[in-house]
């Protein structure tokens, strides 16, 4: 009887995470259909209690909620293509990662097929989708968001709308991404230097875990100082990270390990220092990456 | 009385950190004497209870824990030359950043001054000093750690003794702190994509700080690849990573932000698809740092 009543789903991209989504909506009740370009990626989810639909037309038909899981904004373009249609009057949410150029493309081809649109991300691992503390942000019109709120909750307690722009939630998304790829091959490196000794690497993860959390608790702070321009009172300042450059150098040329990956960073640094912002604090670094030329 | 019985302590180097180390001294109750090259910073200090010494010969003189918090190990050899024939029978502890062979260096030159040496790190901001869960690590002879631990313990509650080659601390130092820089950077392109489009680096912190849990959440999985060299599970492999590379490129570019830092990172990733590890997990990129020669 409840099950009749919830919101029909569908997900398209039955990937680790759109499965994960898929089977959030299934144990919460949702008649959910799911359809995915290798069909045998649904069979799973079909043994605990979804649908399979045998074309995407079908899938998008079978509910007014239709959300795509795919890699990217082409991706899913390319796998809705032969679906745009049916998408009339329906609500399209793209959960993908992508730039705000991908999402505002894909909200003009949304409109341009009639279906309303929001464009979301999930912060997490695919497991953890249906979790109570689960963030999931959305871009886009802000009645489209409220009517699906509770539906959308379902896959994480921490559902946000960031705004009525369709690319808000891709513009957080690249943006709070950034650190991901510099922050693990910083692991890596560290994890060399570990090896190198004869140390495990896993005997730095719960420094490197305490670490994190030490950059995470300074981030108000340098937010704070980027957002006013004024980095005069600094808690760490350019030149205590310039003078750390020849001994992490020479750690690493110990270690044998290759550090291309992040020589340009203490060219940054150099060209900080050049520019007399030595005693300022790390985060006028946001400064040179903004302009390119001189900051006084 | 119990003030009386408590071992003396002698911190040299009053700078934020110096200065936290001596203060948390002076409350625990140990007699504490500090120095600095330049008299002022001393004031505050002697306000509160602390002893400051004339000379630094004076402040080792003071204490049988002499704790040395300097910038690098070279300032830290500048500082305690003129004290080093007063070193002999004392434990010399030295808490900066520094690189494995200059913890060598200072081990070497304590020893050869008849002191007890240990290298240590304060894995905190200055204002934790004295905390229950504080992180402290030192390496060196493990008789000297156990003898003073009880007295270093005033300073965090978590105290560890990562094992008895003096460079250890240094080692992890340095291979935990390779992230740092890369992961300001990448907050702080994302800081500049959130501006560029009017919205405030301060609305990025919360995510941001859930971004680096998330990484931190998957580190010890990275780690045990690491270790195994088995990448053939991937939860995030290269291939991810890799097409993100045009999205994040545009997104950077739109906003007019200059990606110089981390397009070594691009080529990496490049060279990872290029020797055929698409499909492994992205942790396989430690094994391009250790080597730079094409792994199979």
């Amino acid at each position: 009887m409840a099950k009749e009543r919830r919101t029909a789903v569908t997900v398209i991209g039955l990937g680790l995470m759109g499965s994960a989504l898929a089977r959030a909506f299934v144990r919460a009740g949702h008649p959910t259909t799911v359809w995915n370009r290798s069909p045998g990626k649904a069979a799973a989810l079909v043994s605990e209690g979804a649908g399979a639909a045998g074309s995407v037309a079908a899938a998008v038909a079978a509910s007014p909620l239709v959300i795509a899981c795919l890699s990217t904004y082409d991706a899913t373009l390319a796998a809705l293509g032969p679906a745009a249609s049916g998408l009339r009057g329906r609500t399209l949410v793209t959960l993908n990662s992508g730039a705000p150029a991908g999402a505002r493309r894909m909200a003009r081809w949304a409109a341009g097929h009639g279906a309303r649109f929001l464009d979301g991300a999930v912060k997490d691992v695919p497991t953890a989708v249906g979790g109570a503390d689960t963030l999931l942000y959305y871009g886009g019109d802000r009645e489209v968001f409220e009517e699906h709120e509770p539906v959308l909750r379902v896959l994480g307690g921490d559902t946000v709308h960031l705004g009525s722009e369709p690319d808000l939630a891709a513009l957080y998304e690249t943006a709070v991404g950034v650190p991901l790829l510099p922050a693990l091959l910083g692991f890596f490196e560290g994890a060399a230097l570990m090896r190198e000794r004869g140390l495990e690497a896993a005997a730095l993860v719960p420094y490197s875990v305490r670490w994190l959390e030490m950059i995470a608790s300074v981030l108000p702070l340098f937010a704070r100082e980027i957002d006013s321009g004024d980095y005069s009172d600094p808690v760490s300042t350019v030149a205590t990270f310039h003078a750390g450059i020849p001994e992490a150098a020479h750690a690493a040329r110990e270690a044998g390990v290759d550090t291309a990956w992040r020589e340009a960073m203490d060219e940054l640094l150099e060209r900080a220092v050049a520019q007399g912002l030595g005693d300022r604090s790390i985060a006028a670094l946001y400064e040179l990456l903004r302009r390119p030329e001189p900051v006084s």
